[in-house]
């Protein structure tokens, strides 16, 4: 059984798509934010780093969301959510979630945690200020570039879609117009409608009991 | 035959490193920063992205380090860099190839390019400031937690080990001091006298023609 540590809204959402699209048996545990449970030496038991998303598996504990996708993947191989059998194409898979992870989250970030990179309160509201700017950049080298429609990769629907989907859920609030990138925003449309994506989102917004 | 596009002293070295350690057959090609050759559009029709490195292959360009060297222990199998028959292995290898990226690289990166996330120069002056101390908490963090030892994932050399070594080679310019890091600063000797690695290194700093 995996168990997968969450906080909604966050990126461990793609995380949970996966969990759905490949009928994983798991359960979730919540990782309250808003009380700071990501700090708290139970959670940094599960995985030091103190963010979500971590997967609780029968060998140990997996973080790191490209890494996360890939292990689900991986282990089911029978959801054909990744060319498994193909060094190259999975390379080009890995690289757009590393791009993701590394470039478009990280800007993402900056408008939420500037502390990790600056103690200056000035200096953390310049980084604000700025984010919607460098994550839209980002988001239009993925429209412009990466996306090959109609999913991420071409015809293939690939553990690229749900990354992509979780990170253009904070568009609007990262003060990029989707107006502006018409593919990423009739990609996260028709996601929107998929039963597992709407599953994930349920159960992220059900109330913990 | 592959083709590396590298600047000296960059991330690329992971990737000329892993090509040497499975004798690929390939060429390097230097993107000269400080002509600013990765912001042309030679460059930029090869990698759009303007960043290195960047690995040219019959099928097309690969970018982003974890993805360039999961392709390369993929494709060469026989040099065992990577557990590629367990999905659990290759997803905690992948962890930590994912966490190296996007927040060790990028902590990294606010000494050096802190204008991708703010114009005004007080905060880039201050991102200067505070990342000796965001770098060193990402390399803590991988002293404490990540390395196993002998090499980074215990008794296997994978394509973690040059990346780590990679990025251990900023320590000092970003104000880190290895003292702190004795596993990390064993492993990062260690590598040095790997054959492979010195190739790599002997190769970036030959003057180009
Ligand atoms: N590189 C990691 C980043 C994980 C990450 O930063 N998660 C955020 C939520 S989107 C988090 O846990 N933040 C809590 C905090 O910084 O305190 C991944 O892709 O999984
Ligand atoms: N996520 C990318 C990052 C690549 C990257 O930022 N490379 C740096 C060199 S270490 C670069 O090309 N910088 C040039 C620039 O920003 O202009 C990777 O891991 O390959």
């Amino acid at each position: 059984m995996l168990t997968l540590y969450y906080m909604p809204h966050s990126c461990a959402l793609a995380s949970h798509i996966v969990l759905e699209e490949v009928g994983a048996g798991y359960r979730s545990v919540l990782v309250d934010f808003r009380k700071e449970q990501q700090r708290k030496p139970e959670y940094l038991a599960v995985n030091p780093k103190g963010r979500v998303p971590a997967l609780a598996t029968g060998r140990g504990v997996l973080t790191e969301t490209p890494a996360i996708l890939a292990f689900l993947a991986q282990s089911f191989p029978e959801a054909g959510l990744a060319p498994l059998d193909d060094p190259f194409a999975f390379a080009e898979l890995q690289a757009v979630n590393s791009y993701l992870c590394s470039t478009l989250h990280v800007a993402h970030a900056h408008r939420m945690r500037g502390y990790r990179w600056a103690d200056d309160p000035a200096a953390i509201a310049e980084m604000k200020r700025k984010a919607p700017q460098a994550v839209g950049e980002a988001f239009a080298l993925v429209e412009r570039e990466l996306f090959r429609g109609p999913w991420v990769l071409g015809e293939r629907y690939t553990i690229c879609d749900p990354y992509l989907f979780t990170l253009a859920q904070w568009l609007e609030a990262d003060g990029v117009d989707p107006a502006g990138l018409p593919k990423v925003a009739e990609h996260r449309r028709r996601m929107a409608e998929r039963p597992a994506v709407r599953r994930a989102l349920a159960a992220e917004l059900a109330p913990a009991d």
